[in-house]
């Protein structure tokens, strides 16, 4: 699973989460955008993830191996972790769909905190620690503003794919628009009787 | 309420509903996608609407007035029934609003049949009717492909508009971005248990 090159147009979806009142409880969307690379809007997926559960991979491979998008080259997320500690395996998601992904993250994650909030507050905290080593190391875009993890995509690939899908915000733009839409959907949620 | 030159990064907000499974009960989302011209998507705003209610143009009035974006120029509607036969009273949005409103369709709206179904199945039939009547002349932009409307904003420079809001499709980008955000959610909305 490599490219040898980073066509401008190349087919990326991102994933990013809506916001949720209640820890450990609830549910919120999922929204996945489908663009060709910073300009066209090709599409946009829905699923519902459990805040704090263990359903965010399969909602997400079930969202993109279902969808009509056939021509997709990556996946990106923001973050491994969705609807709070419901952790994404990277390496699964890689492997159920047959796309490499790109996690690209504001601030530095702190291992070490993420941890031990899992330790108090998760029974099976050690199979979501698991998860979180398992998406690698985190390396620098730019030192205090952008990081990112790879799985299945070499670094200066993935770091062209992430520069390509860039356009007003550091935040790649199928990221970008995800979070709008998702912050919007609970927005919307939260006025509906 | 005039322009005097369409720019093209003009701020313009387009609506559109997502799908509904029966008539005459539920609801739907309500999307609409804030633009600047056909390139930034700068925000995204999401109401309920009542299947076959009368509420689409108060929440239309109440995203636009409580949102964020103090700089939009239009606000661009595709056609004016939402959710079924909840219909937009266009002249009170844009009162309401302070905006002109363009209205975007793909077919020639057929008045004579939406009258006799409005006739046959709602006891407010008068009403609704009174509020397509609103809506004015319907003008061609594309023979068989593109027609439109508006309120407080003279033809051509609506043409502009739509034009400049115009990317890859000929309904303007942020009707059609708000089209595929309300579908998404609704599918989604289908596989929530």
């Amino acid at each position: 699973m490599r490219f040898y090159k980073i066509k401008p147009q190349i087919r990326v979806i991102g994933f990013d989460d809506g916001t949720f009142r209640f820890k450990g409880r609830g549910r919120t969307i999922l929204v996945g955008v489908v663009m060709k690379g910073n300009k066209d809007v090709l599409g946009v997926l829905t699923r519902w993830i459990d805040v704090d559960g263990k359903d965010a991979t399969d909602k997400m491979i079930d969202a993109i191996n279902n969808s009509r998008f056939k021509d997709l080259r990556v996946i990106m997320l923001k973050g491994i972790t969705y609807a709070g500690f419901n952790i994404v395996d990277i390496q699964r998601l890689s492997e159920e769909t047959g796309l490499p992904v790109i996690v690209v993250i504001r601030k530095r994650p702190d291992l070490k905190a993420m941890e031990s909030a899992l330790r108090k507050h998760f029974s099976d905290a050690d199979e979501r620690i698991e998860l979180l080593k398992k998406a690698g190391e985190v390396r620098v875009l730019i030192e205090g503003k952008l990081y990112y993890q790879t799985f299945n995509m070499d670094y200066g690939q993935a770091e062209e794919v992430i520069k390509v899908t860039q356009k007003s915000s550091l935040i790649p733009e199928p990221l970008r628009l995800a979070h709008m839409v998702a912050s919007a959907v609970m927005c919307g949620e939260s006025r509906r009787e």
